[in-house]
């Protein structure tokens, strides 16, 4: 890790490093062995108030902490004689052939994390066969992430804006850069109280490309700020057709927490349902994520496909969310912890752990294929 | 915080300092983050005798604990899709317009924390929007309370004497300062076993206005201690009548622990339960408050209003007490932290970070309005 | 504390000091605020093997910890309104009135707390207007503690001996010595796998005063160890019958953990139901005493009183098992901790201390008498 | 403990020290009092690789944990007046008599513990009158182990190739020298994610008799990684057949923690259900083996016997096992670090200590047979 420099990348990626903020170059494969010891590694390289940024969470973390408890509430069956070998973790949802049903959760301002932000994190999870999000507020721009994936599929995450111009700017990259889907995130219409960024008084010491290019295109001189404060608290179901018309793409409505909400965005037209509490970033004092996840799966009974995050650390996490009725899931802190340990070499390691973990977890349950983990029935007794 | 200056508070509040007890003086906003971190704030400048008996809870203070954690025995909802922003606090209560759900709970001897006492907490719940409730054993009088409250509503709380004369003499007071309601401790009638208390041998260093008044008002010479001992054990159905005979007020019963108590209150007039367990000050061994909650609210039915405390820290804590049946959640040591620290600008802050707190999640559950917060179903998920 | 001048203890007592073993003969009333400090107090000044002896529990003690934890099972409803005042503490058992319905559980060999032992015991406990139980293995001798305890009721435990000569001669001495029942304990037909014992490599230091005397009457020699090994590893439903004839005394059994045994020991004779788990020094991963006692109750529909030992240390304890079925409520470990740091005062401390915890809860409760206790209904939340 | 004499060694075992490790070879009677304690002692002597591979469990060690917690799930009754004595633990399961339902668990590798290994293990074993079962990775071969045993009874357990020539030379070992029963593993077609293992850059540093010999045998020069890398990970219901016809042996398929794998596994032929998760060494994330056992037990309902192990530490676990349905109780590590800390006559200690602290149980929980113990009623209140 070295100070970054700063003319070098504002040639790059026309960002401007504020508050002397140290961003990680690192490029390597790591070695890991279990996702949770990345954090306390990472939080030796990344500036205090982005590591608070990135591994916080709302109040007093009640919600964060359970996300990952929670996988403890539902116990994989070991099975027997099962007469097989090599299990796959291939699988196809939303008409996409994957190697493996974990995805990188759409995350905002990897800058924090390392110099080569989104980009390095494309590339990464591209090479471990992954399906990558991009979040509306990355470091780097729709287009640069786009084309690191190197032809990988893409979703594009928005965080929708009361100004439409800029929903339909950030719409029409994403569809010019080929994402596959459009992840509308709902759970988020107000910050969550995060103590760790009060503490910090943190601020965004990297600019988010999408909103810097967009203020510099309108020429107005509309500040960054500005464009935040216009970010949208209403959301309504008018708004998943509305995107849906807008982009023919479909859209997959991310923060849902319970059933009723699952039938409703698929009513108002989506075409995925993302089960997430936000990592334990919003409201605190809701469920962990896994404990709804059975819940929502049997309302939505396979209409459209599932994604879930929130607290995933473990092959045996992801064999549980599978099993509970998810179809992909999803990971954010880890990779980014990979990425600013690793740049994109990092965050292929961190996929190919998880993955590895899985394909033990699912052979010992004997479970051949990602639909096999599907439907695995879990036992729930309580410890 | 310096030494009070005796000469100064016996002019202006006829208080005497005894024991060369240290209050504080502080005038100041607080730059809140978290209510739990006021106590070890509050603990460094509130002499150890005084701290005890604010914070202490009875015997092994169970479920002093178990107050607050019982929070977490359910979760909120977040919700989806709902088409709003910009969520309001208002509500009205007991006829009362209230800028916010959360109310001054009534709370004994405030000297011990700031010099200037219920008088400073008044003028920062006024401040703040907030309904103030003062205490029988305040430090200041009920008059000068009531006036330091501009205006804004309060509500008296009575220990019951048994001595009827002094009982009525206190009513009398509280009526002509304008109080609205008569707020009826029915679970104190004798202290609970509290253990910091003995330890610190305490004895109130700070005269209790009320007490004093009607001690010097009597002529012949009785003694606090004297009134002290009068304090009534026996409190029966026909002191809920009788109170509310004599002032023409509504009286609310206060300790209510159970749908049956609840429900023999009303019948003998009551026109408010408030469901308390003293903040575990009294019978350690008994559930935690939220936990009765429901029942007792079940049971009420919207006969009359619900006001709940006990264990209340957070934003959270507060949305899960309104859609459990409380019309209004009250706190007590949080705000007597805030006073110490920061006198009646404390006090407001810590209001308006508590009610700042409680937007942030009625945004998030897709609540607009308390009404909309009292009719949020809550998952009660076993952790 | 003084070392044991051991020509004093011989001449009034008959014990023999061995080992150097100090025992304590401190006399003094103890300010106690809460009976769990006693045991660290004691540590102090009891020797290691003796102190290992009186605190530890079996195995991993487990059961041990769970006896205190289980009183969280159960949680007492605060009442209002219940226009009662000085609750009273005074019951009627077996025919005798008490002031309390705390007893002295029958504790072994107190000589290794003080010099005095169960005499004092004792003293304290009919100081405190409390039921004394006497031990078979006593430090002092039958009729020394009946004297002792001036006229106070007492009632003799037994742990039978496969020698029935031995048997009918301490039923002969108890009787003379005006007890008032005999406690056949059942649940230690051998002795539990306490590790604390093993550790200390502990061997009694102080003579057992029955044994000792019936040793020396017997006059060919037998030993003290050789008495030990004829304790019965087998005892029957005939051997209540046997004793109740032979001492037109009635029985009570103790070490009742069931419904099934409490119905079977009724059947067999028994006058009384001990329900104890020899406050977990026996089975190690049985359940908590508390937690079978209402079920236990529930069996014994009445039929004959019950009483309840295992891990009581605070008045609210004492509270919830008689209002869990318990018509008397023993202590143990507690009341030896007081003899060791102010001998029969002491005693009389701990006593009072705990009833007068009971007294706070019952008016808290809305509890005048005993007999209300034991009708108030308890919830069982789950924390 | 001594630097393994190599020369010795390769003379006697036919065993190759690499990268210098130190193996006990220690022989003498141990003193335990709580066999927990063991593991900090053998920790103390086994080389840092040796002991991470034997305690180690797989993932974040969850299941391990779990394991023995999960006994805290059911409680023994303590039971009153069962007029018995003298508890004795002969049972007999298999058409074999034996001096104690506990048995030794198949453990590979046992001279990473101590120079003797299985050997030591066995004589040990016998002199308890307990069952030995031999691991196909053993340390020592099949016939010095069996020889080892003094005509005791012993099992032998299979992990078996994708090579039938290794499976039946092994099987043909196995018959020659007289066992039993063969255990076939079947929760191991992959190794479970161990973290110690990979911290340590484990690799065996002890040939494994087995392997060694039949790879020398083999005379092609087949290595033992080529072995390893030949154990199949396909394992279905015809081989337990296969395994059964091939030896004339009754076949125990180890591993099975669901009732629907145990029945499977009945119509595959199977003489024994072995209830394990292999020690919490494979699934991480499946449920604690005590947790599953009773269901297990019923669904089989004495169709062939059961063994069980995982977590077993105290008297008390191999009751509640017995009562949960298991007809013979294993141990793995409790008796590797027995064998660690004293050879054959540690392991012996270990088995005495665990069966001695069962016969208190069995005293105090009134069954005087091991019979008695399969029918006891445990109670399953949660804690």
């Amino acid at each position: 890790m070295e100070l970054v420099n700063e003319i070098h990348l504002l040639e790059v990626f026309k960002l401007t490093i504020t508050n002397g903020y140290e961003q990680s170059d690192r490029e390597e494969k790591l070695d890991i062995i279990n996702l949770n010891e990345l954090e306390a590694q990472a939080k030796a390289i990344i500036p205090q108030g982005g590591f608070g940024y990135i591994s916080g969470g709302s109040e007093d973390e009640w919600t964060l902490r359970e996300n990952t408890n929670a996988f403890e509430h539902a116990q994989i069956v070991p099975r027997a004689l099962t007469d097989m070998d090599n299990p796959e973790t291939d699988t196809t949802v939303f008409g996409l052939n994957l190697k493996t049903p974990i995805m990188m959760a759409p995350t905002a301002a990897q800058g924090l994390a390392h110099a080569k932000g989104e980009v390095d994190t494309a590339k990464g999870v591209a090479a471990a066969g992954a399906l990558m999000a991009q979040s509306t507020y990355s470091s780097t721009s729709i287009a640069d992430t786009a084309a690191a994936g190197n032809g990988a599929p893409q979703f594009f995450q928005l965080y929708m804006s009361k100004d439409w111009d800029f929903n339909n700017h950030l719409l029409d990259q994403a569809k010019a850069a080929g994402v596959k889907a459009i992840i509308l995130t709902v759970d988020a219409t107000i910050d969550g109280y995060r103590e760790a960024d009060l503490r910090n008084k943190f601020q965004f010491p990297i600019p988010m490309a999408n909103l810097t290019e967009y203020s510099e295109g309108d020429g107005a001189g509309k500040g960054i700020a500005e464009i935040y404060a216009a970010a949208a608290q209403k959301i309504s179901a008018a708004d998943v057709k509305r995107i849906a018309d807008y982009t023919d793409l479909p859209v997959i409505v991310k923060g849902i927490e319970s059933p009723e909400d699952a039938l409703f965005a698929i009513g108002a037209g989506a075409k995925g349902i993302y089960v997430s509490n936000h990592g334990g970033r919003q409201l605190n004092g809701g469920p962990a994520s896994f404990d709804v996840l059975a819940d929502v799966a049997k309302a939505v009974d396979h209409r459209v496909p599932i994604i879930f995050d929130s607290g995933v650390r473990r092959g045996s996490h992801v064999f549980k969310a599978l099993a509970s009725g998810a179809d992909l899931v999803a990971m954010g802190r880890p990779v980014i912890y990979g990425l600013a340990l690793g740049g994109a070499q990092g965050v292929q390691s961190v996929f190919e752990e998880l993955n590895g973990e899985l394909k033990i977890d699912m052979q010992l349950a004997g479970t051949k294929t990602i639909e096999d983990v599907k439907k695995a029935k879990l036992l729930h007794i309580h410890y």
